[in-house]
């Protein structure tokens, strides 16, 4: 079991409600990885075309346009990046949990069998969508953990799962525990949020927070030794304990 | 600066309240950076005279031969694990702040340049002496950060700090955040563990905790591959964020 | 859209799961609201016909008629309050969350385009229906803000959401964050709470939870100046931060 | 109502959501109650035939061949405590939260009318199924306790509901509030463990949870006086307030 | 050891800030203990004179007439509830920490060897006064553990410790997790109240309290049967778990 | 006393640790009290020479110059936003609580009369100054309010306390609860951050800050008519609840 678990090519699994999420909050691991010659692997499971479209509703645009319009985004920004992204289509605004979503889930999680899985927290009282692809992708896990489960497929060791930043994060519980240093990426990740044109505003507002985190991951990392003038970063959350040989 | 802030072997500061905390709670930890070719450095703050010494005391000691007996223990422990202690003689129960105790505790972390610090966690309802310890201990560390403090050596960068388990782990606000995976090294810890002949019956108890958090270790560290029979862990909490160039 | 976004007069919208909620919980800030010409408008999901109506079953009564009861003399209570109230008939114990209550109570925000929004706090113990239709509230006003949501009406703004206060608020995670002064209003609430006959003994109990918010409500209020010697209170929750031009 | 509402010999009503669960975290304190005469009933939603029979599915047991060997256990060992147990075969991994799973236990809270309830905490990032059963569990508890709630039997008065202690708790925010002794039947709960002989790693480890709880029982008893060298312990929560005549 | 630490007579020990907290706090768990024959000790730490007699300073008395009216009016509520009451003036607003004052308090752990303990608890933003009786109350009962502590006397066992309520219980993270029924002694607990007065206007309010606290306690306390229609109650928190031989 | 206790002219009292803190975190709303024609005090516990002068201490300079510097930048700086600041120089880094300090702010308090308080957060792991500085706030305050503290001037009411937003405001448990617009005044504030030219990298920082800020303002601010394309905020929290007259 063990060679099929644990592919040569470590790999990474980004579960996210819309389709822009991905590029906002981890596009510095998405590259990072891909960087590394990893495999990243992007479900995403609605185009985010009801709630994260507002400007092509208001120009006039239906809905099979504005979901083409998003789908073509995401596929340029996740090229972009290096990763694979895959749609499911499951509908937003409401995004809900249904039992045959979450097998599919599942059916990832075996597929792809990730050394890292990325997702949405577990709390947005401003995004109930967010809330609802975290349950579902920690419940497909589990699951996939599970050799009873009928699925295809090895079934999954226990990979660390890695929550990343909501957009009001101090409103959302969210505190970070682990501050990723993406300066060696940040252009990938900017050139990727520049495949979003309809968000332009957020561009600066997710450059600024790069920054931000930047200094901050400068101000917990011991002597300031070698980091650029300018540090990018990335905060995130652990659901489970780091299992480590080493102290660091 | 960067030249004597960070020296080319890494040091680690542990800092207890008594004089056998460091082998229970953190025994491994020590070891392992030991048997890294680290520094490591262990102050304590107490004898632990008055509050761990019970059979000592029941047995008719002076406080001046149990203070001797609890020193030659830690010595040996130590030693064993292959560390330096040193010892403050703040006494215990109770273990009272002062700022002086701050100040030697700051000319420590100057004069060890630490790139990694273990203390006791800041919640214990049932000791008093253990919270003190990781309130001066914390204090310190910010103090030895700031160049204007007026002590020896260079300031401190940001080391970060782990804490160790309390003996009712749950009672303490204690939720294992890293488990280090101390296998390679649990003989040396028990033989740690050996040296403080007066609380064998705690021996046991610390081997039993080790095996428990070896379970977690596993059922948290992906596909079981390659973990043996029997795994040994220590489980730790951070206060500052995870520095990383890598998610995992 | 500011045109029909923000009417002249301003409106506030309560979402309760049973019928006489609103009134003990919530009956002076709706009779303050109302006492300033404001509408209000009240959402009962049922008539609490099952979980909170213990007399009418003991008495015999048939389920039609218990609903018939309830609904009357909620009326009447929302008439003395000065509000308005509909009622959706869900079904109580259990209250059920489906996408087609949410649906509706979408297109009542659209509709009534509320400045305040009034509910129920998300945890209670001794109550799954009170939680029920918090969760409710809170995704139809999130989804009522997404121009690409399919209901009539313009898009919603974000205004403020106030939890009212549970039976048991200790042990409900209930703390009063805001306490408003009801004291000119309280002979109205109490005229409606006295509506509801079947539960005289909450009249007393609900009376002496408003002078002991009033107490508080002096305790917090700076100098006592002015205050009368019985003041009346209320006691809220924010889910979302307070926006204000000014601190006080 | 007092009459059949509290019948003279008290009742332990306990939810589950595998068949092992009771036997591993409420099986001293479900042999205490049948020790002194008690009815203890047990409620098991699944047999755990996915997520909990690893070791049948690798041995290519088939899904019946599963649940009948999980089940037989599960009698064993309830009658090894002296308990009644009782399937509900709702499909484990995962176990769905259903109305008429919900209506089913208000019947055998109705019929049972408990003293005490214990089931699993609400929170188990391992495990989906336990949280689903205990939100099931106190749901159906609130509902049994309505007069208006159309099923069988008399309504429920308000048991105290306690959390057995999950295999992870310090990650489950689990912390003991309620440290049982279960010393005296400590061998009874030992020959129901064996009874489970898929999971016989599992033996040593919660017997040696029993010793930990029982040092920490220790801990908090006041003098030692009168506890035999190994006393064992299970730990709880509760979720309501205890009701008392007497501190203690 | 054990004849000594655990007299015939059960202990009960209350370590208070001020003159009348025990009256109005705990009046009702004092009078029960004495009912059933115990020993109450309560050690008031100051009388009040600065913090919690407005009156009397806006009538003009001066600090020495003001400390005489508070103690014998204390004396005369504590010979009302059955108790002994003791006085350590060590001044209030602000009452400050000291290692004699602790020093005292281990005197009176070890000499009346008490079963249960009562005290503030540790929060309240509107009183510093609390607080640092409860820390003290700990930290002595802490001290009076260890054999080496230098205190005449056995070393205390460990008894369990209460929080009694504070005025503002939600804002000082009270939770109510014990609910004594005092319903039998409320009369005793009333007649101690009038004796305090200059504070006739809590007469009302903890008198309202303690019905509030008893329809609670109803709430939670399984069938209804047998109470009275009128049940007085009182709030109390568990800083150290609960020890017990049987679930209920 | 309501004459002298409450003037006419509404007054603000900022308690701060360092020099800079009561620009960086709270100049806004200093400067929008200020442009209301009310009067702003701000205490200052110390100048910040040792912590908070790292520039200065690389120069060369001596404790008196930076002194003298950091008093001379706080002064034009305070002057910017319109009030007045008074230096304590009690010492920082570490800056201890004494009960001398805390008196001196019990006599500002009863002599400024404040309307509104604003001081530092209780929990900051990066500086130990920062807490310190709000205990003794929080204790001046309630020491103020009481008749018989021996200080001069009259009794303090109960003006609600604002705690301003820390460095790293997710790892100090800071939630924003209040957002106040500062667009009017942004200016003035960053005229006011100028004026401390040894930490020129904070003006973009706060500057951006206050960017992200107004944003957030803008998205929990109902319908967004009438907000300029740039908002600016600042952040707050309550530690006591808000007493209103309207809900808002």
């Amino acid at each position: 079991m063990a060679d099929t678990a644990s592919p040569s090519a470590p790999s990474t699994l980004v579960i996210t409600a819309h389709a822009g999420d991905f590029v906002w909050r981890a596009g510095g691991a998405i590259a990072l990885a891909a960087s590394r010659g990893e495999q990243v692997t992007i479900a995403c499971l609605t185009y985010g075309e009801r709630g994260e479209s507002a400007r092509a509703w208001r120009e006039g645009k239906s809905l099979d346009e504005i979901k083409a319009i998003r789908r073509d985004e995401a596929e340029r920004a996740a090229a972009t990046l290096g990763a694979e992204v895959r749609f499911f289509d499951a509908g937003d605004y409401p995004l809900r949990e249904t039992p045959e979503l979450v097998d599919q889930l599942v059916g990832v999680y075996r597929e792809t069998q990730p050394d890292v899985v990325l997702t949405h927290p577990p709390h947005d009282p401003y995004n109930a969508d967010h809330p609802a692809a975290c349950r579902m992708a920690l419940e497909a896990r589990i699951l996939a953990q599970a050799i009873g489960y009928p699925a295809e497929g090895d079934p999954l060791g226990a990979p660390p799962v890695f929550y990343f930043e909501p957009h009001q994060p101090e409103v959302c519980d969210f505190t970070p525990e682990v501050l990723l240093d993406i300066t060696d990426v940040f252009a990938t990740k900017r050139a990727a949020m520049e495949c979003l044109s309809a968000q332009q505003h957020l561009w600066e507002y997710y450059t600024d927070l790069g920054k931000r985190r930047g200094v901050q991951l400068k101000r917990n990392a011991g002597p300031n030794l070698g980091f650029p003038t300018t540090t990018y970063g990335e905060a995130y959350m652990r659901p489970y304990p780091q299992v480590t040989e080493r102290l660091a």
